[in-house]
């Protein structure tokens, strides 16, 4: 994008919300910037569940308890980059799982997620993995 | 993903796409794999045309023009990522526009492309930018 030009609301959202995501403050993150009626949409689950989950109280525990569920190594979240009322931004760790199907495998997981913004808040994440 | 997943149609024509992009085969794999009445929606126009252009024949002109407004210095194309009919990929490209607002102007362009699939083929791709 040209310098000179403006930064749209979703680029700004999305700059600070991926700041607190770079510090580890997830559970921030979502407070101040999931919409109460927030859906995850995972590319698939490995326990057969459904691979969509809703309402905000509903991911912040769920992602709190991932983030308990393995050790982490490494890892990192991109520069957020913006289209409309979307951002798309990378992220990637390398870590052991504790618990779960994939307990003691430890993991290099990459994966880009788009965010869709409504009415200020984040209404739906999407994550993509590849092969 | 989990190697034992069997890989998903939308990650197959998405690993499939992508070889040829980075074999710089653009014509032939929107050829191959864009809708006749396919969709480009970038973030933004440099002048302040529609950032939405549509149909197979209208973007593969285009695609070709855009290609040759500018020296190639460096680029590449990341590994496709999926979620249900869509994959997600990471563009990137070290270059000096000939010709447009910016030319003369050597410029660093690193985006992602959202693609959808419809029926076997790509109806949309939308491209990410960041500041």
């Amino acid at each position: 994008m040209p310098d000179t030009m403006p930064k749209s609301p979703t680029q700004s959202l999305a700059e600070e919300f991926c700041s607190l995501l770079k510090e580890g403050k997830d559970a921030e993150a979502i407070d101040k910037f999931y919409a109460d009626d927030v859906r995850h949409v995972e590319p698939f689950s490995f326990d057969g569940s459904s691979p969509v989950s809703q309402g905000k109280a509903t991911i912040k525990e769920a992602v709190a308890k991932f983030m308990q569920s393995y050790e982490f190594h490494s890892g990192g979240v991109g520069e957020p980059r913006s289209n409309g009322d979307q951002f798309a931004v990378e992220m990637w760790m390398d870590c052991t799982f504790k618990e779960g199907p994939m307990a003691g495998q430890r993991h290099e997981m990459k994966e880009t997620a788009l965010y869709t913004v409504k009415d200020g808040k984040i209404s739906e994440a999407r994550f993509f993995m590849g092969s």
